[in-house]
C-alpha cells in the first residue's frame, strides 16, 4: 500500500464544508463572514502521550479530542482539522483503527479532515483544528477579575490515576482501574460547554496539565491570584466515588494530574445562575471550586478556610 | 530550560496578524472578507526527510519553505502558520539556529508564527500554514486543458543530485556540490510567481516528490494527459551549465528527483505573453517543457519528436 492509497483508503472522504478538501496543494476553505478563527495545533509522540499498546480506535479519538479541548476552552465551534501522521509502517489494522476512532469524534462535532501530511517514521500524531466564533467573542485567558468565582467542569485526576497504576505505582480494583483508563484513553472535550459559556466565562483554558498549571496560565495572563477550596476539590475524581483513594493521591491527582481535558474557567459571581445554565444546557457537570483575588499567587484552603502550603507542580515536557 | 521558557525565549514574538497569537489554547485569527483560505500541512521527519548532520538554521528555513511551496501552488498569499515540534532535548544552540532560519523566511513572506506545541520525542517538525486568494481565485490541479501549455518554474533536478553525492553514489567538484546542496537545504518557495499565475495558469502543484508524479497529480485531476519534449527538460538542472553530467543521470534527476520546490503549471497557449509578464514581474524563471494533450497518459519525447520508453517513478514514503 502506497502512500496515496493509503490516504484515499482510510482518510479521504467527500468534501463538505471546504471548497477544496484532501487531494490538492492546499486545502480551500471560505470561513463563515463575521466570525473569528479559533486555531490550535497538538503533537502526540508514542512512548511520551501514550503507550505503544494502546488501542488504535482510542488514540484516533484522543488525538482529535486534546485539539477539540483548546477549542472548547476558547468558546470556538470546531469546523476543519489537518492532521499529519507520521508511521513507522502503513499497519493497515492499526490504520482502520485509528481513522474510525478519529472520525466518530470528528463527526460528532461536525469537524471535517480537510488535509495534512503521511510519512515513514517514529508514530507521531500532529493535528492541526480549526473552529469559529463570533467576533470579539472567544474567551481568552486574560479576562479574569478580582471577586470572580472560579469553576471547573466534569472530574479530575482520574486519568492520572490510571497512568499511575499504569506505572505499577498503585494497585487499582479492576472497574476502578477500567474507567481511569477510558478517562485517559478517550477523553471528552467540552465543546458543547466550552461555547454555552460565550459571554459567560471571563477567563477559561483546557486542563492538560494539570489543574494548578493550566490555571496559573489564567492567572498570569489576567494578573490576578486564586484561592481554591480543597473541600470542593476532594470530590472531582470520578474514582473516589467508588473507592477510598488515600487523601495524598486524590490531591496529587486532581490539583497536577494532567491528561483531564476539563475545563477551568471564571465568571462574575452574579453570573451564577448562567453559568448552572450553560451547565444544564450542555450536559456537563461544573463544580465551583474558589474564587480569583486582588492578590497574585495561588492559595490551597483547608475546611477551615486556612492555608495550605503546597509544593505542587504541573507536567512540563523539558523540566 | 522548561517547555515555556523554551517556547518565550525561541518563538514568541509580538502578534501583528493575529487578535491573540502564541499564549492562549487557541491563536484567534481573523482572515480577509472576499477571501478564501488555502491551508496545507508538511511534516519532517529526521532521517526521513533531512539528514542529522544539517545545519538548524537550513532545516528552519526549509520546514516552512516546503509549506510555503503549497501556499504557491495555489497562488495563495502567506498570512500565518502554526509549528509543532518534538524535540529529543532543549539544545540552546539548536533551537537559535532554527528559529532564526524559520523567521527569516517567514518574515521575508510576511507569515507570522501564531501557534504550535512543543514535545519531547523523536526529531519531528509539523507545521500547518494558513494564506489566502481572492474568492475563486485559488489555482487548483484540477483545470488543465487538452492543448494548454505545460510549464516548470526555476531549476529541476539539483537536489536530488545532492543527495546522490551525499550518499556516495557520484562524485561531484566541490563547488557544484556546494549549490547542489544549497538547492537540496534551503529551497525557494515560488510564492511571487504562483500569486502572479492567478487568473493565468489553469492548473498548478508544487513539485516536491518529482516531476512526473506531481504532474500526475494535475493529469489524474484534470482528465488529460501530456506530452514533454526531452530537449527542454534536458537543462533545466542548474549543475548542467558548469557540470558535464551523464545524460541518464541528468533525466532521472530532473523528472523524478523531488525535493525540487519548483512549480509545475498548465496555461493556454493564447497565454503565453501573461506567463512571461508574471516570470519577469516575479523574477522567476519559466520553462515551457510540453503540452497538455487529449489522451490521458504521459509522453516523453526525444529531439526528434519520437516518443520515449519511460519506466521513471516519484517518490512514495511507503512503496
Amino acid at each position: 500500500m502506497g502512500e496515496f492509497d493509503l490516504i484515499e483508503r482510510f482518510f479521504k472522504r467527500p468534501a463538505r464544508q471546504a471548497d477544496v478538501g484532501i487531494g490538492d496543494d492546499c486545502a480551500i476553505w471560505a470561513p463563515r463572514p463575521g466570525h473569528q478563527l479559533a486555531i490550535s495545533a497538538d503533537m502526540l509522540v508514542e512512548g511520551r502521550h501514550f503507550l505503544s499498546t494502546v488501542d488504535p480506535f482510542r488514540l484516533g479519538h484522543k488525538a482529535l479530542a486534546v485539539n477539540l479541548s483548546d477549542l472548547a476552552a476558547c468558546g470556538a465551534t470546531p469546523r476543519v482539522f489537518l492532521l499529519s501522521l507520521a508511521l513507522p509502517r502503513a499497519d493497515e489494522t492499526w490504520l482502520a483503527g485509528f481513522s474510525q476512532g478519529l472520525f466518530q469524534l470528528a463527526d460528532a462535532h461536525g469537524c471535517e479532515l480537510i488535509g495534512g501530511d503521511t510519512t515513514q517514521g517514529p508514530l507521531n500524531i500532529a493535528i492541526t483544528v480549526m473552529g469559529d466564533a463570533p467576533s470579539s467573542q472567544a474567551v481568552l485567558r486574560s479576562g479574569a477579575q478580582s471577586g470572580d468565582d472560579l469553576y471547573v467542569s466534569g472530574h479530575l485526576g482520574d486519568a492520572r490515576l490510571a497512568l499511575e497504576a499504569f506505572r505499577g505505582h498503585i494497585s487499582l480494583p479492576q472497574p476502578v482501574f477500567d474507567a481511569a483508563r477510558q478517562r485517559m484513553e478517550t477523553p471528552s472535550p467540552r465543546v458543547a460547554l466550552g461555547q454555552s459559556l460565550r459571554g459567560i466565562a471571563t477567563a477559561m483554558a483546557d486542563i492538560s496539565d494539570g489543574l494548578l498549571g493550566d490555571l496559573g496560565h489564567i492567572l498570569k495572563a489576567s494578573h490576578v491570584g486564586a484561592e481554591i477550596h480543597l473541600t470542593s476539590t476532594a470530590t472531582l475524581m470520578a474514582a473516589s466515588a467508588h473507592w477510598n483513594c488515600p487523601a495524598d493521591l486524590a490531591t496529587t491527582c486532581v490539583l497536577t494530574g494532567g491528561d483531564d481535558y476539563e475545563l477551568v474557567f471564571t465568571a462574575a459571581s452574579a453570573a451564577r445562575a448562567s453559568v448552572l445554565a450553560a451547565s444544564a444546557a450542555s450536559g456537563t457537570r461544573v463544580t465551583r471550586i474558589g474564587r480569583i483575588t486582588h492578590t497574585p499567587g495561588l492559595v490551597l484552603r483547608d475546611e477551615h478556610g486556612l492555608a495550605v502550603e503546597h509544593h505542587l507542580r504541573s507536567f512540563d515536557h523539558f523540566a
